[in-house]
């Protein structure tokens, strides 16, 4: 393992194999307090930095106490002080500063979502062999409490199957919850006796986009709890509520008392919270047995040892940059370019291919464009793939007549390119773009119609990512790029992992 | 030893023979820098946690170094840091959080009075083995301060008696002097030769409540220091005074500057100062060698060097916790309960008891309430005696007239519980609350007429503490309780020390 | 060596035999967190306490790291925790409980001017051993930068002469700037083949009194760096530009970018920047190999490590406080004073010399003073000589005509001391406010005519510093003392390293 930075990039073995096991063997050093002497041997001088630029105390606090257990010297940047360093320069120059002046893992919190991920590549780039770690990005993942909210199941419930988790809280915008359930899914792959609800608000539940793959019974009242072997409360954010009067309401309705606990709750449930409680949890039941959170934040420390540890051996893994995606075109339609000229002619009359006459030799039409998306085509090859008109003309044709006069009659923009091609990589682009799109490719007196396979991934630095706090929206080196799902419909980004429509992309193109 | 929350809570031996003979052996370590071998492998892995909500420099800063020195690890949550975490979370939540997070030692700054006290019940009652020590709360206490200041006086003067001090300053609100005034106290119990002078503007003066049972000669000349063999001085404070420039007056008139102290000083007096400064001692005579304000704070590193020593190697003394008190009543008459009722009719008619006669059996009357009261007392029993009218008629008598028709003739309310009787610990409570009170206890065809000693101690949770800044105010789960003296007259609450009389216990009621 | 406060304070050869070649030895120590075993010992519980108050990423950090590598416990006081502590007490005071608290090696940085240099002559003269750092003060120095600006240029040309350097940004308040020049004119006393250059804006432009001394070849344009082997650029702070668009294309103006560098730049060049970059290097060649600030931010490390070491193993050498500059007088003209008395009223009349009868004993003359200077002269005198009528009288004679009815005549002041001189330390500071003044000495009946020679230095506390953001106008212990140059025209602070015309130093006498 090198970088922590999202549980998505992990397989269940990976987690349960080296990480929680690690994990739970670490539960008695942290508690009495002892070091590891071989490791804290190996890194006498090595050093954790935490950069904080977003408050913390828990995740703060925990990290320091693991790294200091496994001989680590500590530095720390949070508070005023993050904040300084965040307005006079940009993230990447800040994780650079941090990586020369000694950090060996780098713990990344910040309100910009992807920064950990941007900031592993950056050192990645080059060439600083330091592991990031994402202790919470935004509203996007917080993957290093979902390992100990794993960890805290393993040793209330003895197992990580068999059991049904209730969530109660903020469900939408609570990026623990999010990476609860990128855990919960791959132990949900393996094991068909896991079972979710969840009890929110409705300002406040899940999005569609955020369920996609998970069944969860979905209810705005606590009476679903009734038989969880595990409750996951979060803190319900009043000032989420236009209204303070109606978001007091509404909290109330969410409290677990000393009443709904002794009536309402299986009575060898377990109570979890990541900590700070808003009024999820009443006083009143602070010190009960089945409110474990006290006892959840402590396994914070193995849980960050075990990460930190592997993090550490595993340092020089070598770094495998992403590649960059190329499709291949698929032949729908072959023939020699001048008996296909001859025919349309007959048909149509010797007009109608006039703007193609030129690239009889050598040259590509971009074709089925929708009107006005020839002009967005065009850019996005002057600007990305440098096509410049000097070597070859270049004719964007707009809404031209198809089928001109028949009961089907419409129009279409197509791009005509003289004696040029296109890159491989930008095939899948436009098609993303356009899923209509063909592309005729005229080579050695043959006219070939293709199509693209939609791609799986968007380059970077193409298309921007619509969500503003996303750290490729904060920071002059980041540029977005994006996974392409449901065959074109929907995209999701690399960086702050929100889901969006081909609509949302292009609307900022 | 295992908490430091207050001199109160030591005798004079605990902290000559303890606290003072250790740091006085530690003034040369910290001097040298020198760590004490065998505890610093002790405490290999152990770690101090500096909790501190309000800003600080010396306090925070020799404690730091007090505990690296000793081989701590140390932990530290100030200034914004600190902020934040008191914005989201309760304290008792905080505390918690850090015991989970490996504090061993947790030492607290608060703006809360009473929150350190608070903080070490949370932990002893979770059954954590942490001792807590009072860095500072509010304007109640500062006992290590204190130490340190008779640490400095005794390697100054070479003693712990025969001397006159003066004190200098803000003595109505510096927590510091509060401390001095209860070690003073513990000295001047066993020693008679020492003096107490102090000199204030009115608005600082000590208030009446916080110099009894202290002898102490006021002024505000700076003359009456004349003979004092030391000066505590402290910051009086610019912003209490409305008016700046009358400020500026004031402070002029309390400046120990060259000239006062070359002409009005004993020439071996030695001046100490908790710092920071603010107009008590003139630039020009910072380097005199009388002011040794300098070497008093260096003294902070030894003296908490000696606490947490004493903490960390007590800390699994066993816990007591308070217990409940209760209060017996007295007899003040015994009859049966038909002669008394027949003699009763005979003088006053057969409608005088009328409310009396259900209760024959059993039952109680709590009697001679004063008009308003009645209600008051009932609420008292409803709330926390879990009185209810289900297991027996409770009437609520309110101005009933007494001695009717004779020139005596007043009214008074009465609370009549059909066969229930109340607990124990209620009598003291009702007692302080209306100390007239008598509790006739009707049993097996007797009537008892009673009363109830007052109590020395309040149980928590019943009546509120009038000082906004106590812990208990700002905290759920913080109840405040209190010692009761002066015959019920005052009450001081057990956090922050404050005195109060009972009409200002009974108007928060 | 003891305290780092300014490049000036040092011999070049101090700095390439004794730092240079130590930082070049510690460069690897620093990359691979070695620490250096024997002092790693003799440090063990040696303490390195760094004063932020002014915020700082880059030099903080690095001098935590090189402390840490060091084996030097730290303690940090920064941000907040910075500000409140200024706020409540001087800086003096400060200091003093920093050195009470057991800082070994105190590292400072701070907004006020000459800070540093305060704080070492308060512990000098308190007689604490700790050696003082120059973390940057204000826009005066910033001496360790300009230890890794050189260190950096040694590493990547190999060596520290025959180089062209050409200055990019904000060269008027760069902190960073004034200590390289300091180098720079160290370097070129030795060596003839260094040139220097410099781009920037009129606003931003080294000022006359900066360039003292110094061949430096001036421009507004990017083109003027064609040559340069080495550029050092800074920060160009918006702030300064009242016009922010203007702002914006001035600052285009100077950036480097992808185009620049490529097709402006020598091959071979070394682009510096102490950080954080504003507007003069362009994200895009972030990751250019000649765009070496990263690497340069990396000898921040070795270059505090070998500071440190300096200081620390120097700390004991004995402190050699300034000593009171006086000065002699020279005799221009000596007769006995009753023959020159009788020679004058033969001439002038028997009135002329009326208010010098008194002394022909014993006595001075102050004289030639510009009508007004006397008034000063004599406050001077009363304020800081102690000079007391009831000692002998003193007369101030204002406006007396001088070669009445002549073509010449003129006013002048003249003040006549009878039976009393001065001390020789004032001859120098009258003779810097009045550069004409004589000094009529009259003693056993001779009558002798001086001139004093203009002082050297100006001593603490007469004279006050114009600069507001000096230490001496923000301490109330801190006095202004000043270096005079140029003849009398011209002074430089001691702390702050302003220079002054005299016109200005004595319109705030």
């Amino acid at each position: 393992m090198k970088h922590f930075l999202s549980i998505q990039d992990f397989s269940l073995d990976d987690i349960i194999e080296n990480i929680l096991k690690l994990a739970f063997v670490a539960v008695t050093d942290a508690r009495e307090q002892r070091c590891r002497e071989p490791l804290y041997l190996a890194s006498r001088n090595a050093k954790v930095t935490l950069l904080f630029r977003e408050p913390s105390t828990r995740t703060l606090s925990s990290y320091r106490e693991a790294a200091e257990l496994l001989g680590f010297r500590v530095q720390e940047i949070s508070g005023v002080e993050a904040t300084s360093f965040m307005k006079k320069e940009s993230f990447a120059d800040g994780v650079r500063t941090l990586a020369e002046e000694g950090a060996n893992i780098l713990v990344i919190r910040d309100r910009f979502e992807g920064a950990p991920r941007f900031a592993a590549e950056v050192l990645d780039r080059m060439g600083y062999s330091i592991p990031v770690h994402n202790a919470g990005d935004g509203a996007n993942r917080h993957p290093t409490q979902a390992i100990l909210n794993a960890l805290t199941i393993l040793r209330k419930l003895g197992r990580l199957h068999d059991f049904t988790v209730g969530f109660l809280g903020d469900l939408r915008y609570s990026r623990t919850i999010h990476s609860d359930l990128d855990m919960l899914k791959l132990l949900m792959q393996k094991h068909g006796d896991i079972r979710l609800k969840a009890v929110s608000a409705p300002e406040a539940a899940l999005l569609p986009s955020q369920k996609m793959g998970l069944a969860i019974e979905e209810s705005d009242s606590l009476e679903i709890l009734r038989d969880c072997h595990v409750v996951m409360a979060t803190r319900i954010q009043e000032e989420r509520y236009p209204d303070k009067n109606e978001a007091k309401k509404v909290m109330g309705r969410f409290m677990i008392t000393r009443q709904v606990l002794d009536s309402m709750m299986d009575p060898d449930v377990i109570i979890m919270h990541p900590l700070p409680r808003g009024l999820e949890i009443a006083p009143e039941i602070s010190e009960d047995q089945r409110v474990v959170m006290w006892e959840q934040m402590g396994y914070g420390v193995p849980a960050r040892m075990a990460l930190l540890r592997l993090s550490y051996t595993g340092r020089n893994e070598a770094y495998a940059p992403l590649s960059i995606p190329e499709s291949e075109l698929t032949t729908l339609d072959e023939e020699g370019v001048e008996s296909r000229l001859a025919k349309r002619e007959a048909k149509y009359g010797a007009d109608v291919d006039r703007y193609f006459r030129p690239i009889r030799e050598r040259g590509m039409v971009i074709d089925h464009l929708p009107v006005g998306a020839g002009d967005r085509v065009k850019h996005l090859l002057r600007d990305f793939a440098g096509l410049r008109g000097d070597e070859g003309c270049i004719h964007l044709l707009e809404g031209m007549k198809v089928k001109k006069g028949t009961p089907e009659e419409h129009r279409k923009d197509a791009l005509v390119l003289e004696g040029q091609y296109i890159g491989k990589e930008f095939y899948g682009i436009i098609t993303f773009m356009v899923p209509d799109v063909t592309f005729n490719v005229i080579r050695e007196g043959t006219f070939t119609k293709c199509k693209s396979a939609m791609p799986e991934r968007l380059p970077a630095g193409i298309f921007l990512c619509p969500n503003e706090v996303c750290i490729t929206n904060n920071d002059p080196e980041a540029r977005a790029r994006f996974a392409v799902h449901s065959d074109g419909q929907f995209v999701s980004c690399y960086y702050c992992n929100r889901i969006f429509s081909r609509e949302e992309i292009l609307k900022k193109f």
